[in-house]
């Protein structure tokens, strides 16, 4: 259940108010180089700060206690821990008896029996993302080709010029608003994923759903494509590497790779925390009751939601590439 | 690679043009009554046959070899087969050296190097979907809510009463056209979904995006929310059952079924294989040349996948309605 | 449940009097050529006719439905299916109330709970090892090192020369005998086995105790270690190869291969299925009660197990060779 | 690799010389009281201290960092971490260049191409062990039976009151020596156990060949039954409750608890660092050489195993117990 992959295998652990959250590693092959600062450049990318982003802004200092040596991966699993350490549970513990709408409150204490620690959303919070960039940092480490995000549309926004002066002014509504993230790869070696179950389009579309607030992914066209006749999305074939003249496909034939950039879009709704009053179910009283939502939140958690994305798409790639790796070297023997 | 579920598992095999496709399905619980007519209607709904369908119409007599003992699963795997009998290798032979735009055929020949059975699309096939449909019509004898699919949109009409017209136009033209599919639920039992990595959304998608011609999945209000904000998209919460006033989040909240409809669109591409002359990479020659595809295809997959979708989705429900259950049950004892 | 494997993955489906058994092998590289005649060559090893062994001799014809093209692997799955021909059911109605001593059929009562198919034993019938034949037939083709087993004790018979005349004798009494196997390879490459819980000693124990019968293995001088010291016990290294003096590891250190003989003996109950009388439990009068077992069984089924003990290693072995390729070939770019 | 189970999930990482080891357990039911002195007194059983047993005493000090609340399991994977602190790098760095005999120095050393931590065993040290024992203290909290073990013969010694006088003998040679251990339960609910590969003997025996220094493994009467005939090795059913007349099979029929208690005999090796010296490989000078070890060891492993097999047993069965509980709830709905 909190384990991702077949061969480069990610198990986080960790609720936002205990005393840690972090990832177990496996598969990992031996030897591979680890640079330590691109983890802390991806965390700082992660971090609250910008306008619209909360102001509990976490240290993140992470401690790797094993699987390292000599800055080499030793084949072992490598384990990293961030430690919780700005937590104020003060804030949560109302929202037990009056769930917040969006949120996984209410849901988690009837799946969980009432034993969940609600105090900060637990393990349904943001917080458990930045264990999942540290093993993304680590994959990335590993794979051949690079991956970029960029936000691409905030609100009713596609020119993000303007973006600091739109959510100041969201924020003093009260509310939030939601974004689409542009996932993209230079070309990808053809060949990854593996049909039936473990297509490319697949794993990746699990692994990005998998992260909190995510509401819809396409590839390539995606539904922008629904008007296009067969003639006009189609991808004429240029030449044995089997670059294409457009890439209305995303750089996914069949479920594989096809020698093309992947190009993904990511739907993130609107952070379900706001501070304007909400009419919904209270617990005790057992009927809907105005809600003020207190304590620090993000008005477009877009906004710094694109290097999990990013490095969330990692893992899947670096599974399936390694998976790929082992048929295809298998054969030349 | 093949096998999808972690308690109700299903392994498929299969290529399109060798004696059998066919699925294997493990973990099903001992004493459930399967009443066959369900296979056979679903069978019948993915079939050919309406305008804008291909006119290859497998017969799809499935049977099943072991499992069910007096009309009731007997807790070991069930096996069910379907012969692959209408098959003419002749059509496909000589797309190897000039591989079809949109499909797997030339990335297949790399990942296999050569080896893979490309008659037919091989296992790329839509045909192995027919498989996964019985294997859906299993499950959902075993889940207590009902699962319904609707072509909502097909190229530009939004209105599908003149569908039959609009197609024929397409066909007449040589090209092809996609769709969109919503996919609903009754109300699901609240807890669905195992965080982090086999959260509701994230197997919907996974499970979907394997099907071929699927380019987006999308959960409620999905991509079309982006204006949306908190206040907006936020679904207040009325009563104990977890209804919501509105369900902008589709029946998810935290990547756990919240009590209300599932409600998921997905995004059919146009048919890959046209009739329209195509200008595309022939490996003897190491050029682009004119490819004209021949063949009996579909103008329009996505009048025939929706029954596809919808036992796909069963699937991944089934799985995760076993594993919730383990859990539930067990904290009562 | 039914899956064995993390890249080469077996499905084994069947019961012993549907309509067919058979397995579904995933994850086999594309490109490996297949010689059949070492499938039949294998299924006849096991075929009862020797003295002692039972007079229910199945055809055994396999059909391979997918996954094989031109005599080599494709790279998808490969289905091999036997049909099950000398069925005669009505041998086995009688023992649902008064179940057999020694077997699963109690249990699997209780289990399954009333639905599972009893008839010849079901799925727990020793037939199902059949299919898995057909697979370690496939699995050897891939491994650069030979699997022998050898039948080295029958009851307190050690020199084996007069068996049949042994079991000839036990047959009279009607009753059964037991015996042990030992399992060889030739020097393994240096490295096979993943630990923590992929060790390689851990995966051929479980996949050798998933055979019914099965009741006891150890690895090398195993058991008979017990009165060794650690300066006798250790195996001197001799050289690079990894080859060492003595060889009372059986070919493992630390969970691994360690480029010696892999050396295994398996204990193998008695047959359970009698003719002498027995005094046990009947369902229905719900008091102990004379049982007398008709039908044919083996004397000894020992005599028939090796070659599904060779093969289930062989799938051992060939999942673990290609996940240590996996990690060894990476590191190599 | 590195992980157990299908539902109740462990996964270990570590390495002896590196900053921790530790297991997180996912799969846990949520409101499961936990006493945390069961951890402590298992940790404190597997303790060296006795005669025979190593002078690197660790302190062993665990510490919970998330899936706990209220004494309560939360539903969120439990993480257990124990700091190494007593640690002398310098006494191994000599043994890289000279192989131990019966370590997994050399092979592992080949398998990770020289980038494994080969310090103090690295990842192939019994004190990974540590972090397994914790997870089976948390394991036996879940299961409503008993588990023990028992030390049944040292070498030569099946009466074990002059233990310590024996292994202070072998102490003074330099020698080292293995033991048996037997693992037995109160009588199983019946059933657990899923076949065809997830039988009850067959997990056993994977997750105790899973311990370092096991050789050997045997089911009931187990080798011993060698001579028996199947009307003496047979176990008559006496009641509705499964309950045998003698326990020969030790508790398993047909890979599935049959009611009775699990009886389970486990080889350990005597200790491979021995004090005597070693005529064994030298990397660097490519030939044979003498050794001699130095370094704080067990004279005899098997005395400390005990609670490791113990804990270890309990994993296996805690997920078997799980499974079946999934499938018998099920169907009573």
């Amino acid at each position: 259940m909190n384990t991702y992959g077949s061969l480069f295998k990610v198990t986080l652990y960790g609720e936002s108010h205990q005393k840690a959250i972090g990832v177990v590693i496996d598969g990992v092959p031996p030897g591979i180089k680890i640079d330590e600062s691109i983890i802390q450049a991806d965390l700082l990318k992660r971090k609250a700060g910008a306008v619209g982003t909360t102001t509990r802004i976490e240290e993140d200092a992470y401690e790797i206690t094993s699987g390292l040596f000599n800055q080499h991966t030793t084949g072992s699993p490598i384990h990293i821990m961030i430690e919780n350490k700005d937590v104020r549970s003060k804030d949560y513990s109302a929202l037990k008896k009056h769930p917040r709408p969006g949120h996984a409150d209410y849901v988690a204490h009837v799946k969980y029996q009432g034993y969940n620690d609600y105090r900060g959303g637990g393990r349904f919070s943001g917080r458990l993302t930045a264990a999942l960039v540290c093993a993304g940092a680590i994959a990335k480490q590993i794979l051949p080709f690079k991956i970029t995000h960029e936000l691409i549309q905030v609100g009713t926004l596609t020119n993000l010029e303007k973006l600091d002066e739109y959510l100041e002014k969201i924020a003093e509504e009260g509310d939030s608003i939601g974004g689409i993230i542009q996932l993209k790869t230079s070309p990808l070696p053809m060949g990854l994923g593996e049909p039936f179950f473990q297509k490319l389009d697949a794993e990746v579309a699990k692994i990005l759903f998998s992260i909190p607030a995510v509401k819809g992914v396409d590839i390539g066209t995606g539904f922008s494509g629904i008007t296009l006749k067969g003639s006009e999305f189609n991808d004429p074939i240029l030449d044995a590497s089997g670059k294409t003249k457009s890439n209305h496909s995303g750089g996914v034939s069949g479920g594989l790779s096809n020698g093309n950039p992947l190009k993904i879009r990511v739907m993130v709704k609107p952070t379900s925390s706001i501070k304007k009053a909400q009419e919904t179910y209270h617990k005790e009283e057992n009927q809907t009751k105005t809600l003020e939502i207190k304590g620090r939140h993000d008005v477009c958690i877009a906004r710094r939601i694109g290097i999990v994305l990013e490095n969330a798409l990692a893992l899947a790639l670096v599974d399936l590439y390694l998976l790929n790796q082992t048929y295809k070297t298998f054969s030349k023997e």
